[in-house]
């Protein structure tokens, strides 16, 4: 069986797991808190030199990192990546990409300092300057949103799974989503697809 | 013809034009002052409204973003993307993601900083903290090269080409490289691929 070694309250964890019950697949979790350095020892970096949760075990030798890889390594051949068409591909990869470099380093690191290490005031400075960043990134998002039900190909895909695990806790992070309405919209049309379940929620499969 | 809105000096468009240089490609190169904020312009960002390079035109009205969606629909079905091997394909992906995640963000912003804008002395705090970032991510590089000719499945593919472009300029962000033999034969690997440009080479076809 698969094994995910993850933390249930990262996004980007939850993102392999909202995939998962998608496609209702069996796969084992390994609690792995990272908070206290459970993704730093030396039996862990065997696994993930970077030494980052989430890590997929693929068979007894072989895991993957990064969350990009994993969804697009559970997604290509199913109905979450598009098929045969490199241009929405490339769209799936543009969206992803985008939040990893531009949306996560501000929003997720932001819920981190608040809401995971519980330490808003030690942190103060560093979340404030993290907010145009993070508004800058959900206003991209509206934009589209507002034009497309979806991010790529007008279907539900790995790049909807990617941007919704944060965007959907961004209040945790300090982040006020009363002015974007389309991603409120999505946000349901997300929930409302078979297999979601929430990031607070145990993995059952 | 295609088009590449980018800047010469930028790494994450060099990788593009690494790559189409590779494949014997004609793209017309149109430079971005990023500096000056050409890539914040009204009419930029109707192309991407992220407002970065690289934007690669595929068509009249299409614009992909992100070096890591374009270096995809550029390679795949060439032989610089596994064919027909999901597991190879997400490796691919999770050295592109450790490279945009764990190692641009520290390697290249260093170099923002001290090459491009030239501003070593206002920014030498930031410059400092950028630093066991940086050399992390070396590390991980290192110890996979010491093992390995390339970063997935024995070849030369995307994943090199997107770690090559900041790691090989990575002196002029501050960081020095002496202490990592395999990266800097992977270097020569790199320079001995058909079709290799400097990253300070105008491109001409």
């Amino acid at each position: 069986m698969y094994k995910l070694f993850q933390m249930q309250d990262s996004g980007n964890c939850y993102k392999v797991r909202l995939l998962l019950s998608h496609l209702n697949m069996p796969c084992e979790m390994i609690e792995t808190d990272i908070i206290n350095g459970e993704s730093r020892t030396a039996s862990y970096l065997e696994k993930n030199p970077n030494g980052k949760t989430p890590t997929f075990q693929v068979d007894e030798t072989t895991y993957l990192a990064e969350s990009t890889a994993i969804l697009y390594y559970l997604a290509a051949g199913t109905d979450y990546f598009p098929a045969n068409d490199k241009l929405l591909q490339a769209q799936v990869l543009q969206w992803m990409a985008f939040e990893q470099y531009s949306h996560e380093p501000y929003i997720a690191t932001s819920r981190f300092w608040i809401s995971l290490l519980k330490q808003p005031t030690e942190y103060a400075e560093q979340i404030k300057e993290k907010q145009p960043g993070g508004y800058a990134a959900l206003d991209v998002m509206e934009q589209h949103l507002d034009k497309n039900e979806f991010f790529v190909g007008g279907t539900y895909t790995i790049a909807d799974i990617a941007l919704y695990a944060y965007t959907h806790v961004a209040d945790e992070g300090g982040f006020d989503l009363k002015g974007y309405p389309a991603i409120n919209s999505w946000f349901q049309r997300v929930v409302n697809q078979p297999g979601y379940i929430a990031i607070t929620e145990p993995y059952r499969n």
